[in-house]
């Protein structure tokens, strides 16, 4: 049977006393393949051959011989004085790779989740002007703000007890208290859920609401991150085309096929960018009303909102307990931060905040406290009036440099949000993904609408985030883009140079 | 048709023109409601009269008579000079709580998620010994590191860009450095993916696995958090009991009985506090080999181990990819952070990745950052060292108090981790749930061993949690059990005042 391990060594040895080969045997062979495989890295100290002979509850000569043969053979270095230590010049060795399970294991039956369509995640290039949606303006923040109101935090050591799984009780009461000033939402502290971002809402509300073959109504074109948790939930999903006012909830099913939730984004869909008016919202209330169903606002940057009125929020119009209401932290501040909020009727909300103690406990502690500070000081309400001018100005340069596109292409979604979409006209024989490749080749990012479509796509299309861009390049980017979409227009080519970015990074 | 809003107050107004009410009695009940529903709180700044009709579109007239009637009726002040603002001495009124659905509305119908057994995410009482297990003396941690360490973290704004679904890459880095050197675990920074903490690792476990109906082999007395993630998947439990040598892993059901998921604690049983021993190590291998099972590691405080040698992790013995290792810094540094990994075989491992982003993208940012500076220079190493040096000095004082208790009573788990287990013989006619009450009533919380039970327990006892407090409050706390439990030992009473915690904050 294999016996005692080394404390000194962390690395755990075994020896077979009933095995065939010698202890001293084992001993070097183990020592070999841990230094082999990387877990005794050049340099680690080895213990003295006393304290390992004694851990391991062998003769000292054993750990002796052992010791003096990874010597010679130049494994080992040190051995007097300085003790004994892995040796420093061992050729690198590749570590070998996890072991991986031969063949389709039975934990491995379930079909793989839905990879993500976006390209999230991915660093930005260097050098390309990426019209990436969803990248706030983070470097506006004021560098002071910033490190103060994490002195702040890192002040108070961490607590060594869980938070309460709905969130810290201060930032709750900041968010009830900014979402009835701004969102025209009147809810108190406790019926707001502090969530790791949006996604964990929206993932949240699926698994206290669905069982797999539910159907669930989501817009098309929509937000892919919201349609691919629905998919992984094994919802079967209704889809919902987007007009110029919003999606068309006079499509959504009634009876007996209506479906238990409808997902939306009213304030500035994704990701056309249009926004859903009045008389649809009291449609969709009153849907959900006849048809027992849940609406799920997606309140995802409705911070941002330019020369346009505000119109309400379908959870400040609701009386009958019918909407769960998302906000983020990703777009007012910075996605990374991965903090978002949830407003839900009773009932509901006390089983997001059930599930949200089972999934995670609770958000992270200190991000939790820097938004408290952040809120409750003023800063973030200051931010967003200072990103909201800037916001202003780089969609007038956008709409400077493609309104002029018309009826070729023409602009959507820039009354709000931080994103816009350049819809391609059907007669103008533009192809999205053409032009995207011809723009990539210029230096510089878009995407295209078809990867926000669950079907086949019924518009063309080309998604700018301008959040992340400053003046000068998001000008630079939109004449690329213009050059492209202009050329085969007028029948008349650009000369390479006029139709590159030029900025001084792309090659 | 409802019209449009005003975008100086955010508060959304609906001004109906065909309705039958005159536009400016709309408008003043309106607004009267927005004010007794909190939306509008006392001293909140109103548009002038100009900017208000300028949104509603409406003539001046009709604003101008609905501020005169709310300032008559004494719900808005100002009106010259500083502007017009929401009366600040009006009484305050309770807000209208958010509306809740009638009835049982579908979306309801789900089985409610488990809720939780254990008493966490309250905050510790003032004036109580709480032996809570799950308590790290975070206060151990210098605090000029800490503060350091976030100055660091907040010296970069926040990246505009969401991060890497699996992990900061340099967290990921000192992460597999440290299991390679103190678990034994040879991995790479691509086998590591950091969670949101070890219950999201075990959620998206859960998820990547299970089909409701599939049956997971648990521990019997076990954690009840892992046990309340499977059953919300729907999975069926295989209690394993749980002797002096860890979990009956000979008790694993073989063949078609299988289960597809073993979850065992095996460094320090969860709660009983014994050590898996190798020959059931190597024994649990030998199963899920030959039954195609795979074995969740859950290594929630391996770095506390005091005179007892290290026992290699299974996941270092794995040859054969059928190993799920968890690790939690939860124990190491604080909960609050909420912050773990995983390390797992490549298709496993991608499967969770894909969960991960899509539940919330990736784990904070801040934290993230803030535990590779921790980890890279060194910090985190020296003060589970210190904390060691505390833990061990902590237990000292419990065998100290409770091992003459023996044989009525016996120390469990004092070999590793930061709680202990006191089993209740049988023979001694002690009812833990009477000794915990007994011992609240003088000032010191327990919890019984019977709140970790899926089935009827089998055995009795207290679970304590010695990382949260002070050697001087342990000895207390220990005493008053010490005292109500040899109290009916030798059938004598002990006077109330030698069995009273007695601490000054206690009443």
């Amino acid at each position: 049977m294999p016996g005692r391990a080394t404390p000194q060594l962390n690395l755990p040895l075994l020896l077979d006393r009933e095995g065939a080969a010698p202890l001293q045997q084992q001993l070097t062979e183990q020592v070999r393949r841990a230094i082999a495989a990387g877990q005794l890295a050049p340099g680690a100290r080895l213990p003295s051959t006393r304290a390992l002979a004694a851990a391991l509850g062998v003769s000292r000569n054993v750990a002796v011989a052992a010791y003096d043969e990874l010597f010679a053979e130049g494994y080992i270095g040190g051995r007097h004085g300085s003790g004994t230590y892995v040796e420093r010049d061992l050729p690198a060795r590749p570590r070998a790779p996890l072991p991986a399970p031969a063949g389709a294991p039975r934990w491995l039956r379930r079909p793989p989740p839905p990879a993500r369509s976006e390209q999230v995640g991915a660093p930005p290039s260097r050098g390309l002007i990426e019209f990436r949606p969803g990248m706030p303006a983070t470097g506006l923040l004021p560098r002071a703000v910033w490190r103060q109101v994490w002195r702040a935090v890192a002040a108070e050591p961490p607590p060594n007890v869980y938070g309460a799984p709905a969130g810290d009780p201060d930032l709750r009461a900041v968010v009830a208290a900014y979402l009835g000033r701004a969102r025209g939402i009147a809810c108190g502290p406790d019926d707001v859920v502090i969530t790791s971002g949006a996604s964990q809402a929206f993932d949240l509300l699926a698994r206290a609401t669905l069982a797999p073959g539910d159907s669930v109504a989501i817009e098309e074109p929509g937000y892919p991150a919201a349609r691919n948790l629905l998919l992984e939930r094994g919802a079967r999903l209704v889809p919902l085309p987007v007009d110029d006012d919003g999606a068309r909830v006079d499509r959504l099913p009634a009876g007996a096929a209506a479906p238990l939730l409808v997902y939306v984004t009213p304030s500035h869909q994704y990701p056309l960018g249009v926004r859903l008016v009045v008389a649809r919202r009291l449609a969709l209330l009153d849907w959900a009303r006849a048809n027992d169903g849940l609406i799920v606002e997606d309140d995802y940057d409705s911070e941002f909102r330019f020369d346009a009125p505000p119109l309400p929020t379908l959870m400040g119009l609701d009386r009958e307990g019918r909407v769960a209401y998302v906000g983020t932290f990703s777009k007012s501040l910075a996605p990374a931060l991965r903090a978002g909020f949830l407003v839900a009727p009773a009932p509901l909300r006390e089983r997001i905040v059930r599930l949200k103690g089972l999934t995670d406990y609770h958000t992270a502690w200190p991000v939790q406290r820097a938004l408290a500070w952040l809120l409750a000081g003023g800063h973030l309400e200051r931010h967003i009036r200072r990103v909201r001018r800037e916001y202003a100005e780089r969609r007038t340069i956008l709409r400077e440099e493609l309104t002029p596109l018309a009826p070729r292409a023409r602009l959507l979604g820039l009354d709000a949000g931080l994103h816009a979409c350049l819809e391609l006209a059907p007669e103008s024989g533009l192809d999205a993904r053409k032009v995207a490749a011809a723009a990539l080749a210029r230096g510089v990012l878009v995407t295209t609408l078809d990867e926000y479509y669950h079907g086949p796509p019924d518009r063309q299309g080309l998604l700018l985030g301008y959040g992340g861009l400053a003046a000068a390049d998001l000008r630079r980017g939109a004449r690329v883009l213009a050059a492209l979409i202009g050329e085969t227009a007028d029948g008349g080519r650009q000369t390479a140079e006029a139709a590159s970015a030029g900025q001084p990074g792309h090659r």
